[in-house]
């Protein structure tokens, strides 16, 4: 465990490649988003709190479906952060959505959400996913094992119906950041191999099979992925096999040749979280894809397919900030020459619990005020029963930062909420949205009526 | 990530070191737990399912109040696994409470647990947690910082009561298994350091408080503990205190000297996750502890110490078992030579997040039949989209294994439910006790309604 002190440049400013697009310091030193202070949002609602900019998520998905020429193109993956709200925002900017259990799908279907614009994941799809699937028309199933493919091709025969289906193809390339690790095998629970020709066979067993309609193949590379490269390669793999995918299908039923159009290469833009980081540009990265997976299809003499993508983070990520209030704070010797300050606040490990599982970093700034205070060497930590429920390992801040005081972490839109927990009984932040001087409350915070409302037979 | 793969002496076979001390291989293949076969429960309830040995928990309850002396020294740290009912066996069985936050002390409340049986702890407790201790009388807090100290103070002067307290002091120790480090320094959240002299510094604040009556010094030095020496060099170091506080106090306060009794070591006693762990003898470590610690008192020539402590996992942890129900299986190949069973089940990360958070290895066995079948090398794989989502990383398991198999985890009964997330709408399992041939639900399954009801502004 390395700690990395940043030096913010000026601790009052707000990175605008980090916060949300509406996100202002105002004169008067508060934070606003969507024109609506962060402060009076504590006050009307409470802290811990979301604060999702609306105009800041819209914009993304507008960004994204220009970038990869329409929103068809583009599938919100919704494991990122996913309300009835967010869902009616996806819709109404023309983007197509993600699911990756029946609970998702459950839950677009709630916001009406159309489901022939939805796409379903899942290495273990349940039966009962399956059913709803096939009942409620959902566009395209991502298969992912060979189990799979047979029920769902059983399931769409007695309901009589023919899904429309993807075949996840693991092509052995691992991608993060700038690097990407390319393999022939890959050690994973998700899709099907193509090495070991066994996504070849998932193909043709997919094509001979009555009621299922393979109209694309599937590969995700990673997350937090800001370049082309490991994109390309894996799209370079998969098109390999629909090369020699055409060949056979066209023995096998020449007109489902016409059916295979899409490969989608899934998630994992990458998105700054914190203000040495370099954003993500979207339109040169697609371009980029786009332009080396069209090149390389028509050297194999292929028809261009429908590149497809699913981002999920780099939409909702930047949209969305947690506001804590500031409780106790504590300096603590770690040396014979250095001390730590010790910030507590309201939420930690249960509303974000990045940090502590995959050791991510977030900027954090204060949010009611500005300081000049000479700045310290602190962590921000959360108040739950744990060491490690540890916000920010190390930064330098304000001195003066004390009970009462708001800090706002950015960057919590995806895998904050979405992966949220009750521990230590306590209770899930409410979500509020913000526009045009407007707030909305989209999810209110969680009770201990809630909590006591699942305990039965206490009698 | 190193991959450690344990040979089972026999798969069928349960490892009673790690499994609930019900749990029985039937004749006829079956696992039952207080009397009540999991297949049957897994039928009536549906899965992923918690199962609670009620027999299991309550004797270690009285095991735990046997060594140290009786059910007032301990305090069943609720942080690992708290419902109402699950209070209630604590408070049946004699044992006091350990409560973090205001929602444990709110449910615990809920269940009609005596007040002044329960001790407080937290960082950062807010002024309505201090407000909610103050008015229902709690028995004891444990201060953690100097703000904490004033502000209880202060609110007790309001209330006109006097409230009892312990001053969480962080001795240098962090123990873990059968290791301890020892420094002078200790970079964490939680208390006063000894080392700086601001836990003799608090210790002493807190007795001229006219509002607050210093009863006790408390510490906790880690989890997962198997032997007495880290607990006893932690409180060698809290008794060099506590001797010096004695000679002070008499110069403040005569009376106040009397008052002091309690050193609160705190929780941490390990568990066997595994067949190769050895489980903790809580009596010999008990009374190795305790005759260390009046051993120390009174070569200081103190008077003998009342010691409590505050178990939570080697309580509720072994009482516990999850049980998942097989769905899709797929071997991939990861070498030339090799190839891995990937075993999925209908939970996850979401019900289980400790294999991710902290490398936490967990025992797995089949539980609706039995196999003589050869194993293979296996993972079992959580449903979420998400490739880290993996309950246990590598086993032998029999190649038998497929979609309808029942497969149960033990040892889940600490901080499993109670750090569960609804990661990917995957919906929070039911909870349920057994005992003697009956089961009773405890918490039910969450549903989308639940999801849906914390939604508003759907206008
Ligand atoms: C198949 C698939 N698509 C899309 C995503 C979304 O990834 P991100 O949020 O990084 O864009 C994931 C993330 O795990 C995924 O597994
Ligand atoms: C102060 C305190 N007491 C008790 C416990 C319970 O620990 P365990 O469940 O390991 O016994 C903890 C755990 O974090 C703790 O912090």
């Amino acid at each position: 465990m390395t700690a990395v002190v940043h030096q913010p440049a000026d601790f009052n400013e707000l990175p605008a490649h980090v916060w949300p697009r509406t996100a202002r310091r105002e004169e008067d030193g508060m934070v606003t988003i969507g024109c609506v202070s962060l402060s009076s949002l504590a006050t009307e609602y409470g802290t811990p709190l979301f604060v999702v900019d609306e105009e800041d998520f819209r914009s993304r998905c507008r960004d994204m479906a220009q970038a990869f020429g329409g929103g068809e193109f583009v599938h919100y993956a919704s494991k990122a952060f996913l309300t009835t709200t967010i869902a009616r925002w996806v819709d109404e900017e023309g983007l197509n959505l993600d699911v990756a259990s029946l609970g998702e799908l459950q839950v677009a279907l709630a916001a009406g959400f159309p489901a022939e614009r939805i796409t379903c994941h899942g290495n273990n799809k349940s039966p009962e996913f399956l059913r709803t699937i096939l009942t409620e028309g959902v566009g395209h199933v991502v298969i992912d094992c060979h189990q799979e493919l047979e029920l769902l091709d059983l399931m769409a025969a007695r309901e009589n119906v023919v899904q429309e289906v993807m075949v996840r193809v693991t092509p052995g390339i691992e991608a993060h950041t700038h690097e990407f690790i390319a393999t022939s095998h890959e050690d994973q629970k998700f899709g099907f191999s193509l090495a070991t020709g066994s996504a070849h066979q998932a193909a043709l067993a997919a094509v001979r099979a009555e009621n299922l309609k393979l109209v694309g193949l599937h590969c995700h590379v990673g997350s937090q992925v800001f370049d082309a490269d490991g994109f390309s390669l894996a799209a370079e793999r998969v098109l390999g096999l629909w090369g020699k995918l055409r060949e056979e299908i066209l023995d096998i039923n020449p007109a489902a040749v016409e059916d295979l159009q899409i490969l989608d290469l899934g998630g994992g833009f990458g998105i700054a979280y914190t203000e040495d980081e370099k954003p993500l540009d979207v339109a040169s990265v697609a371009t980029d894809m786009i332009s080396r997976v069209q090149a390389y299809a028509s050297s194999l003499g292929l028809h261009p397919p429908k590149v497809m993508v699913e981002p999920g983070r780099a939409i909702a990520g930047p949209s969305t900030v947690t506001v804590y209030e500031v409780g106790n704070t504590k300096d603590v010797t770690i040396s014979d020459k250095a001390a730590r300050r010790y910030i507590s606040v309201d939420g930690g490990i249960s509303d974000n619990i990045r940090p502590s599982l995959y050791q991510a970093e977030y900027d954090v700034r204060l949010v009611n005020r500005t300081s000049e205070q000479p700045l310290l060497q602190s962590r921000v930590v959360g108040s739950h029963c744990e060491s490690g429920d540890i916000l920010i390992h190390d930064r330098l801040m304000p001195g003066d930062i004390g009970a009462g005081d708001l800090v706002a972490l950015p960057a919590t839109g995806a895998y904050c909420y979405g992966m949220s927990s009750r521990y230590n009984h306590m209770m899930r932040p409410a979500i509020v949205s913000v526009r045009g001087g407007q707030s909305r409350l989209m999810v209110r915070r969680e009770t201990i009526a809630d909590v006591l409302a699942l305990e039965v037979g206490n009698d």
